[in-house]
């Protein structure tokens, strides 16, 4: 690349309506190419505060007496401020568990729910987060006469959208997906999709954590049924941060929570034996919260509402449209492969690159280049570009980086061997 | 109580060779009488920088490595720590979730096992606490012809024994209690049911919510075979803590968790689509752990391996044997109504007071005596003692407090309207 092309660069971030959001974020290492913040989002400087905060004042000072001066509300409060991130409305959305005993909560219930019907087998695609589909046959050993399909992408790259509306008839249950896809990053139309499943008369629930805080989301009106997300990922609210559970106003008094608990129990300080389950979203979380872990998703999430999704998602564009422009330029000729779709209607907010070598390539990144990407089975180097934080220039060092560990053959001093792939 | 008496009390706590503990937790307000480590424990000192340390160094600077640095291995780690503190084995004892996830999963594992052998019926007692009722009441619903089998006590103080073995029979799949009951502190001879459960072909399962941290517990020597428990009361791993669960080496190959997820599936990152349980007591979890919350309980755990159970459960004795005396002596006398066993050997360590104004009595005392306990319907004013930071003198002056608030009347001027239980 040109001095000239560096210019063009430098001219795109000095153009980003969001470039003084980087400075929000903590940068320990100035010269670390983070491109996993779709896997874990990076520290944003105002919960090192709010954390010291909650532990000694709150936890602290308050003692039990913090669960009436907040806690009590904080899953719903956090939760509303994640339906404007994702077009749900208020009352809609609540923060409890892990998105793994969201989602076992919601297709359990809708299960149940569709059993009535004799409808009781799920539908997903092979292109799902294989934690999810664990879920769907863990549900289907529990419940006499269920089963999972999964329905295989042709390229492993692209939902097989035309396939899974074929699969879906009078025994379906449930349609779930992830709406990106943790390896390609492909991107369902839930619009379509969502129409497609209640006109064979299943419900839909959506996996949001690639998308949720990286693209827009419209659950309104998609009009999907459930849908769980990650709060760790594009969202910024630490390691293994609680998730997300979402489910549509019409149908939260007509499914039950399997996994009953004091905090889905209708005045549950009266301390009845007899379980009622509340109204509202409430009647979907089970047990006491983690005041720690769900306080700290809180700060990022005031900046996602500041800065708006049409923002992001600009920006999100602009940075995969500026990485496939390189990598036809730099990478490709170097015999690396998009694993991700070039249609921006289709893409999310990360890419994957295949290669021959790309196992010992992603080592090399990691050792010897400071870029910090994750690696995907079989052969997937994955690059997420978190829109408040990654730069115009990662994208373009990363790049010259990829290429310089392919150039100089650095590759070729690591092992084959997978190992600590995480 | 006299000079004298006071001067004895003064004496205890300089003969505790617990009392320096005390300045390991954060007091803010150093006149605050707290009764509710049963509750929500006091927040380690260590704990402060070590989230501190956690937030920025290890989620700030290490990102995504930090999986790799530690994260990975947390739960187990910490589950070890408290295997110790409960009497289990090595690799029987992971942190994971909600108690009430964990008592869902494990009673649902549990149930399913059992009913190949037609047995899929629940026995508890109406001592429990209502959250776990609640979770076999939604596993009832969820398992064809399962049933719960409620137990009452004829005093609603101790446990109903006898009556529990009775109900015990070629249906019952589990027998699941509280080993120290929330409302009276009554515990339970957990060598005694365990064996009578096995008599008749039931596994057993715990809760030791109440127990952890405060009394002797002896897993192995009991033969239990399934336990949880709540690490946000004496253990203090604060507000809504994730929780532990135990499951005896011998079965962990046997049951299935039924809330499959990644983190409990052979080589995680292998992303295959099959779901193959991996061994040992990982299999037992689901999803990502938060690892804020999850950080914040080892340096209690420290604190505890430290001290050892023998010499927290003799000091647990002299607060409870304190109360008792001095119940005697100033609150019986003004209608007050000892709701725990006045037996050591079935006493937890906290105490229930009635009263025919124990809602009043309750605002009144924290609202005017900067004492802090709980309340428990219908009429129990609850006060928890933790051995690590409660002195002998916080217990005299708690019950002076509360004699002063019924001989000065000061209830009166509170509503009798249950409002705020927390």
């Amino acid at each position: 690349m040109s001095e000239t092309d560096t210019h063009v660069i430098h001219a795109l971030d000095a153009d980003d309506p969001l470039s003084h959001y980087r400075d929000k974020f903590f940068h320990g290492d100035s010269d670390l190419i983070y491109l996993d913040g779709n896997s874990l989002g990076r520290l944003p400087r105002a919960t090192m505060n709010y954390m010291r905060n909650i532990v000694t004042n709150q936890w602290g000072d308050s003692l039990i007496r913090g669960w009436r001066s907040g806690w009590m509300d904080l899953q719903e409060k956090l939760g509303n401020k994640i339906a404007k991130i994702i077009g749900a409305n208020e009352g809609e959305v609540i923060v409890a568990d892990s998105t793994t005993v969201n989602l076992y909560r919601l297709a359990l219930a809708a299960v149940m729910h569709q059993a009535k019907d004799h409808r009781t087998r799920i539908v997903t695609d092979n292109l799902n987060f294989p934690s999810d589909v664990y879920v769907f046959q863990g549900i289907s050993n529990i419940i006499k006469g269920s089963r999972v399909e999964i329905i295989p992408s042709t390229d492993n790259l692209h939902g097989p959208v035309t396939e899974i509306s074929r699969a879906l008839d009078d025994h379906t249950a449930l349609l779930s997906l992830s709406h990106t896809v943790f390896k390609s990053g492909y991107t369902y139309d839930m619009t379509e999709l969502t129409a497609q499943a209640h006109a064979a008369g299943a419900l839909v629930l959506w996996d949001l954590s690639h998308s949720a805080g990286a693209l827009p989301v419209d659950l309104r009106k998609s009009r999907a049924d459930l849908a769980v997300g990650c709060c760790y990922k594009y969202l910024n609210g630490g390691p293994g941060a609680p998730a997300f559970l979402y489910v549509r106003r019409e149908l939260q008094e007509q499914l039950l929570n399997p996994l009953t608990g004091w905090f889905s129990q209708e005045n549950m300080f009266e301390m009845e034996l007899d379980y009622k389950p509340t109204s509202g979203i409430r009647r979907f979380t089970s047990g006491t919260p983690p005041v720690l872990a769900v306080s700290a998703i809180e700060p990022s999430l005031d900046i996602f509402l500041e800065v708006g999704m049409e923002a992001i998602w600009k920006k999100s564009l602009g940075l995969t449209d500026l990485f496939i422009h390189l990598f036809d330029q730099h990478l490709a000729p170097l015999n690396f492969r998009l694993n991700s779709p070039r249609n921006p209607k289709y893409r999310g907010s990360h890419i994957s690159l295949g290669h021959d070598e790309a196992w010992r390539i992603n080592q090399a990144l990691i050792s010897e280049m400071n870029v910090l990407p994750d690696f995907r089975p079989p052969d997937n180097i994955r690059l997420g570009f978190a829109p408040l934080y990654t730069s115009y220039v990662d994208v373009y060092t990363a790049v010259m980086r990829l290429r310089q560990v392919v150039t100089e053959k650095r590759y070729e001093n690591y092992s084959q061997e997978k190992t600590d792939v995480t």
